[in-house]
C-alpha cells in the first residue's frame, strides 16, 4: 500500500535536525504498527516538496533507515517498509495501572528521609546574577576538547573498554593519570592499589562510611556540614558528634575522646570556606595517632587555589596511612560526569572495590576514558588554569563590591575556592532575604542545611561566584545589600 | 632558551595518533618543570624532520597547545612555551608512601567477600571459541549509530544535561522513552514517577534490599541463582532461603511461608533458562496476594526473545501493585554502559530515589541522553532485531551440534535468550572440563558460583552463544564432546 505524504507532518517545536525527526516519525509509524511492512514510502521528491524541506535530506533518512532495516530500496520503484522492520511492540495497549494495595508504610523496612538540599530554581541560568554554587560555566568550560576526547573514547580502538562489564576492575588509563598527575600536585604518593574510582565524591563518602562504621562505632563530622556527608552517617547508624568550626577549620583539641573516624574538610572548609593552618593539620594527625581514629579528608576543591599555594592535602603528611583520602572531578570537569576517586591503605580499597561492584559494578567505561584522554592531552591542566584566572578575577571584584556595600563576610579560604560564607544583616533572616533576592535576578544559597535538622540559626548564606560574570557581580551585590537594608 | 628537537623522542608503541602524542610530550614536559616559560620550540619543519612525521602533523599539534596556552605563537619568531602555561605541580617529588600502621582488620567495621565470579580471562576475545555471556559482539552491536548519538548528546544543546548536578531528577527524555517505548512491550504502564534510572540492573537490586530488607525480615532467591543477588542479600543481613526451581522455573508452592520479599526472574530463570509458564506466574502472585509478600522480577534479558512470543511480565499481571520490575540495557546496548531501570509504585520509588541520590546522585547525565537518543531514533529497535537474529541462528546451530556430539542439555529457555544450561559429562567436575578447553581456545562458564558457598555439585557449566560466530560454534561443542569423552 502507497503511503500518503499526508502522513508525515513536521513539529516545529522538535529539537533535532529535520532527517532525525523524519527518521523519528518513520520508526515510530512502524513501531506503533501503523506503517506496516511492504507499505511503498513516498517519494523522496514528494516527500521533501510536502514538507518544505531539501531532497538530499529526505534522502539522507530514507538512507539511515535502510541501515536500520526499517526500510528496503528496490531499485528503481523506491522505498518500501522492509518486510523484516523491527516489530511493533507485542502488548500495543497495557492496561491502566491500578493503585498498590500493598501497605507500604509496612512494607518498606528502612526509609531514607530527604537530604535537605540548597534550593536553587532547575532555571537558574536565566537569572541574572546567579551566586550559585558548583555548576558548570559554559564561558570557562573547555567543552570542544571534552567532546573530542569523549569522541576518541567511543573509537573502535576503546570498544571493549566502552563495552565490557568490568565488575570491580578501573581503567588503567585512569589510574595511571589520578597516581601521575593529579595525586602529586598534592603532595600524595599512591600506587594504582591504592585508588578506586567511583561515581564522584559523594559515592567515595557512601562507600567508607559503609565500610568503617557500624552500629557501635562514633563518626565525628564538622558542623557546619555538607549535608548529604550527615545524611550519610545517619544510615549507617553510627552514633554521630559533630565539631564546631572556627576560622582555621576544625580544632583537633575539640575531637571527642572514643572517636572512631572523623570527617574533616581541611583544604577549604565545607561551607565556611576556612582553611586549617599546616600546625592544626600537623596536631590532627598526631591526636589521630594517639586516639588511634581513622580520618576522612574531603579535598573537594583543591584545584582551585589560585589565591595562594594550597596547603598539602592531610593525606600528604599521614605516616600513620590513617587517612582516606576523597578527591573528585565535579569543579575541575563537571558535576553531571559523577567521577571521584578515593585513596587508601590497600585493605580498605579492596574492601571498597568489592562494596561498588555489588553496588553498582563500576564507573561506565566511556567516563573513565574520556576522563583519562582529557587528562593525558594537558586539557585538565588547561581547564583548571583558566578557570583559576576567571576565579581570581571575580573573586576579586566580588570582595571589592562586599566592602563597597557593607555585606558581612564571615568566611573565605585564604587561597581561593569559589564562593564567600556571608552573614545576612542582623534580624534578617537568610531564606527570607534570598526569597526576595529571587524577585529582583539575583540567587543566593541560604545555608540552613548545612545546620542540620533545627539547628539552623537562619544567619548565613553561602555567595559562590563560580557561575556569574565579572561584570554582573557589583550590581547583584548592590541588590544584596539593598534587600538586606530594606528587610532589617 | 631553544629546546633542542632531541627533547621529542615518538615511541612507536603510543596508542595515539602522532599528532596527539606530540602534543602530550609537550604537556607532559611543561607540567613536569623541564620545559619552562619563555622557552623556544624547535620549528615545525626542523621537528617534523627529526621525528619523521608530516609537518602539517607539527603544526596541528602546536596549533592545539596554543589553544591549550601551553604554547604561544610569536609571529615569525616561531612558537614558545607560554609565560603563563599550566603550572608544574606543587609537589614534584612526594614521600615514598609508608606502609600503613593502621589495624585493618579491626578498623574495618563491615567486611564485604568477594562474590564468587564466572572465570573468564581478560582476554577472552583472543580465544577461538569463546562459549561467554553477557558481553558485547562487535559483529552486532550498531556502535557507528551509538557514536552518534553519544555525539549528539555532547553538543551544545544539552550542555545541561551533560554538566550538571541534577541530584535526583532522571533525564526526562530516558523516562519517556521506558515509559512509552520500552514497558508497553513488557505489558506494563507506568508513570514516569513509578520509574527509577539505575547504575544497571545490578544497582536496582542493591536499591530495592536496602530499602525491602531489615535483620528480621525473610528474603527468598531462587536456587540455583545468580551470584551477586545472593551477596546482595548477605549483607542485607536479613534471613535468606533459597527454593530449588524446576523446568518451570520457580514452583509458587515452595515459597517459605512467612516470606517478606522473594526475588525471581520469571522470564528466562538465571542460570538454568528455565521460563515460567503463565500459570506459575498467576499463582505465584496469587500467593503473594495471600502472604502478602513483595516480588522483585529481574527481567533481565527479555529483548531476546527471538524463538517465541515472551510471557508477559508478571509485572503486567500484577493487579495488587506488588511486583518490583528490574530492567537493564546490558543485553540490548552494552553492560559497560552502566544502564537499567526499577518500576514499582511511587512509595518505593520515592525512597530509591532518596537513596540512590545519597549513594551516588544520579546516573551521567550524557549515558542518560544518549540511551534516549538511541531509542528515540529506533536504533534500539533495528540492534534488538538484529541480534535476535544472530541469536536464533547461533542457538540453532548449537542446538544442532549439541544433539550431533551428544552433549547433556540441561536448560534452556523456550523463547530465545543467549545461552543454554549444560551439564557435564558423568564423573567429571565442569571446571576441570573448562580449564582443558581454555588450552583448545575453547572458553565455557563452569557454573558453581550459581550454587553458592559450598553448593557447587560441580556438574553444571553455562555455554552462551551471544559472542561466538555461527560458523565456529560446531567445531567449539565438537571440542567440548572430545575434552569431556577424555575426561570420564
Amino acid at each position: 500500500m502507497p503511503i500518503p505524504v499526508e502522513t508525515f507532518q513536521l513539529d516545529p517545536a522538535h529539537p533535532g535536525t529535520l532527517q532525525r525527526q523524519l527518521q523519528e516519525l518513520v520508526t515510530a509509524g512502524i513501531l506503533s504498527g501503523r506503517l506496516r511492512p511492504g507499505d511503498r514510502m513516498p517519494s523522496t521528491r514528494g516527500l521533501a516538496r510536502h514538507l518544505g524541506i531539501s531532497r538530499i535530506t529526505v534522502t539522507l533518512a530514507y538512507t539511515e533507515l535502510v541501515a536500520g532495516d526499517y526500510l528496503t530500496a528496490r531499485g528503481r520503484s523506491g522505498y518500501f517498509v522492509s518486510e523484516t522492520a523491527p516489530q511493533p511492540p507485542v502488548f500495543p495497549d497495557p492496561p491502566e495501572p491500578v493503585p498498590s494495595q500493598v501497605d507500604w508504610t509496612r512494607a518498606i523496612g528502612q526509609r531514607f528521609p530527604e537530604a535537605p538540599v540548597l534550593s536553587r530554581p532547575e532555571d537558574w541560568r536565566r537569572y541574572r546574577y546567579p551566586f550559585i554554587y558548583g555548576q558548570t560555566d559554559p564561558r570557562l568550560f573547555d567543552h570542544s576538547s571534552w567532546r573530542r576526547c569523549a569522541l576518541q573514547a567511543l573509537g573502535a580502538r576503546d570498544f571493549e573498554v566502552l563495552t565490557a562489564d568490568s565488575y570491580g576492575r578501573d581503567d588503567p588509563q585512569l589510574l595511571d593519570q589520578i597516581t601521575r598527575q593529579i595525586l602529586p600536585r598534592r603532595g600524595i604518593r599512591a600506587e594504582p592499589g591504592q585508588v578506586l574510582v567511583t561515581m564522584g565524591a559523594q559515592n567515595a563518602l557512601w562507600i567508607v562510611a559503609q565500610i568503617l562504621l557500624t552500629q557501635r562505632r562514633n563518626a565525628v563530622m564538622e558542623h557546619p556540614c555538607y549535608p548529604a556527608l550527615r545524611e550519610v552517617l545517619h544510615l549507617s547508624r553510627c552514633n554521630t558528634a559533630a565539631v564546631e568550626v572556627d576560622a582555621q577549620g576544625l580544632p583537633p583539641d575539640a575531637v571527642p575522646a572514643g572517636t572512631d573516624v572523623l570527617f574533616v574538610t581541611p583544604s577549604h572548609h565545607c561551607p565556611t570556606s576556612a582553611t586549617m593552618p599546616l600546625e592544626r593539620r600537623r596536631a590532627l594527625l598526631e591526636r589521630a595517632e594517639r586516639d588511634d581514629f581513622i580520618v576522612v579528608e574531603d579535598d573537594y576543591e583543591f584545584e582551585l587555589a589560585f589565591a595562594a599555594s594550597p596547603a598539602p592535602a592531610l593525606k600528604s603528611l599521614d605516616t600513620g596511612g590513617r587517612v582516606v583520602y576523597i578527591g573528585s572531578f565535579a569543579k575541575s570537569l563537571f558535576p553531571g560526569l559523577r567521577l571521584g576517586y578515593m585513596v587508601a591503605p590497600e585493605p580498605l580499597i579492596r574492601e571498597a572495590r568489592t562494596l561498588r561492584s555489588l553496588i553498582l559494578r563500576h564507573v561506565p567505561g566511556h567516563t573513565q576514558r574520556a576522563a583519562a584522554y582529557f587528562l593525558a592531552q594537558g586539557h585538565y591542566d588547561a581547564q583548571v588554569q583558566k578557570m583559576a584566572r576567571a576565579y581570581r578575577d571575580r573573586r576579586s571584584v566580588t570582595e571589592a563590591a562586599i566592602a563597597e556595600h557593607g555585606l558581612s563576610l564571615a568566611g573565605a579560604s585564604n587561597f581561593g575556592g569559589s564562593s564567600f560564607w556571608m552573614r545576612a544583616p542582623d534580624g534578617v533572616r537568610s531564606d527570607e532575604l534570598a526569597a526576595r533576592l529571587r524577585e529582583r535576578q539575583v540567587l543566593i544559597e541560604p545555608a540552613g542545611a548545612f545546620f542540620g535538622p533545627g539547628r539552623d540559626p537562619g544567619t548565613h548564606y553561602r555567595l559562590a561566584y563560580s557561575s556569574i560574570a565579572s561584570p554582573d557581580i557589583p550590581e547583584g551585590i548592590r541588590r544584596i545589600a539593598e534587600a538586606g537594608a530594606e528587610m532589617r
